[in-house]
């Protein structure tokens, strides 16, 4: 990775090289190559925010000192309100924790690797990973080590343990998953905090869909036991729950000897997050869960028919998913590789999804299918162009 | 720095802990603790942004399209409409390279990092620098290489050439100069951006400060000349001269074979800049450099009041600096640290700047004085208390 005699005058540096090109922005210019296409690739939700963001935004624009540089944690008002949040609907006693507000949780990612990570070291992240997961740990200098899940889809921590060494730094989990949909059992959780805190590494669980529950599933963080205080780094975001996406705003929940390095990272990086965005985000914060689950009850509604019409296709073999928006398709007899499928859907079937390969499933055919994204009634039409075009594609 | 030996568990990485703790919350620390003082230290602009922001921001909230996810690089309206400027103002064929919108300009250098070096690469910063620059540098696993600027602190091409080796991957200057204020003279910055090309290495060039001109001197982009296509990245911010530091909203203009590295590395850690502040970035886009030129010249009318003040002063030897609105003044004859000295200044005179040694100056006693960060009246109380406390300081 740090070979200067395989460089030539102007390259790139060798650690972007090795990051793999964004799926999304690849997926969306097949997009917009074949107009009418319904996407079920990108990963946000059909539903807009709240409208009393705007009731934020116009007390934002009341004090000419907002315009200026605000702390670099995050404004104290927010802070508060997402501590209180985690108290409350998280069971986490914050006391021992500090909460930072990012731009993005994808940031709350990279800040904590930055943070625990140097050049060399690795990170285990859980096969299918999240794609930005993998890319920020190759960013870092640092490597991802690849551990697969169990057949569920589920941590598996004996798996996990077999691939600790003196380089590792931590374990990251997401639950619910994406790309899979996977709500992972508080055991298994638990045995995976418990593991990171034996070896004295770090467990990163990224709760970003803890919102997204179906059939009956709870979420559940680790975060709230007491034993987990001094290695648990929880990421959340209000990009998905309230539709906050473009604004930017996420948050980490850390141990306090990571705030100084955490402060560091983000003042060089960003500052502090889009304080407009934080004052949107504070009206969020008191509509609270309740504003989402009307909105989530409705992508239940869609996964229902999902399930309903996968059924019926032959050589498609979806996950149980209790969680966020996605299912994971496995193709076992497909024929071509899961990018040519996504083509072939997009080109004669009008419908995309993301290709399992980007979440690095190097073995077998897999798809990822976000039901979320759409209006309900859009999301049914491309769920039935999706079961059309596979009727197809996963046999051939 | 990758010593696994050396390390505990939980510890956070050596690269962070390597990194300074960035001097200006210290200091706003300082001056949270002693009401009524005034502060000369932060870099911000006394003045609000224009009220057209408030159009750009309804504009924003009309389309629900809005709220999800935009292009990594920014909008294309924005995107076409900081070009144009470029074009215009800086004098740049925009055809032969990109402009990404980032997070702000911080952001900006740090992608420029991590598109361009690896772990243990080397980056040359002219002393006094940039502290977020360095701090970008360690964090991104690499090392700051310093090079003193010469008396008049211009960049010294021979000094800097003298450094390079076969792990620098760039040089970067700031003109006019955060902290010094020194508008690097054209002939200078073409020998360093030619001394960069010769070599194979990148030349980064942060223009943030580029209205904020006094005394006659003239702004000039290297990145204007047509040798510099290829190895020219050039930094630019809307914090300061439209007064949207909280909004984080800036943007770099690279050579296009750096697009897709920048695109992953911004992907990764904030998905795309916050879509509103982009919206209202816009409307101070429309409104130009001449919105800004008669906010500026009333910091040009500061400075001489400060110029004048600090005359009557002994032992104190302001630079001549004739942009931004910074003023680095020596202390030749201090017998005290710059740090002990900006204590004191704050706690008996409620005046504060930042100390030199922030900014890599470690012989010599050095402040950095902000001018522009507050209304004409009260920024000329500031300096009046600043020269009263070094009248005694500045010799004991």
């Amino acid at each position: 990775m740090t070979h200067p005699i395989d460089r030539h005058a102007f390259d790139i540096s060798a650690r972007i090289r090795a990051v793999q090109p964004p799926i999304i922005p690849i997926v969306a210019e097949m997009i917009r190559d074949n107009p009418g296409t319904i996407s079920l690739g990108q990963g946000v939700v059909y539903y807009d925010p709240p409208g009393e963001i705007a009731r934020g935004v116009a007390r934002f624009m009341e004090s000419p000192a907002n315009h200026r540089y605000q702390p670099v944690e995050g404004v104290a008002e927010l802070r508060a309100a997402l501590g209180a949040k985690l108290a409350t609907e998280n069971g986490i006693n914050t006391r021992d924790s500090e909460v930072v507000v990012t731009a993005g949780s994808n940031m709350g990612f990279f800040n904590a690797i930055l943070a625990i990570c140097d050049p060399g070291d690795e990170v285990i992240l859980l096969t299918p990973w999240y794609f930005n997961h993998e890319m920020a740990i190759g960013i870092a200098g640092c490597r991802a080590v690849s551990v697969p899940t169990d057949e569920g889809f589920q941590p598996d921590p004996a798996a996990i343990a077999a691939r600790i060494t003196e380089r590792t730094r931590a374990v990251v989990t997401i639950s619910p998953n994406n790309p899979t949909g996977a709500v992972y059992e508080r055991e298994v959780l638990d045995e995976v905090n418990d593991l990171c805190r034996e070896h004295g590494i770090f467990h990163i669980h990224d709760e970003a869909y803890e919102y997204f529950l179906h059939d009956g599933a709870q979420h559940y963080s680790p975060a709230s036991r007491e034993a987990s205080k001094g290695h648990t780094i929880s990421l959340y975001s209000l990009s998905k729950t309230f539709s906050l996406a473009s604004w930017r705003i996420g948050y980490m929940l850390i141990p306090p000897h990571l705030l100084d390095s955490v402060r560091k990272i983000q003042d060089t990086n960003v500052i502090c997050p889009p304080v407009v965005s934080q004052y949107a985000a504070l009206e969020a914060m008191r509509l609270g869960r309740a504003w989402c689950q009307p909105m989530i009850e409705r992508i239940t509604g869609v996964r229902e028919h999902l399930y309903e019409q996968l059924a019926t296709v032959p050589g498609v073999v979806p996950n149980s998913a209790r969680g966020a928006f996605y299912v994971f398709l496995n193709l076992p007899e497909a024929k071509r590789t899961d990018l040519d499928i996504v083509r072939a859907l997009v080109t004669d079937y009008r419908v995309a999804a993301i290709p399992g390969s980007a979440f690095g499933v190097d073995e077998g055919c897999y798809l990822r299918v976000s039901y979320g994204a759409l209006e309900p009634e859009t999301a049914r039409q491309g769920i039935d162009r999706l079961c059309e075009g596979l009727r197809v594609l996963a046999r051939s």
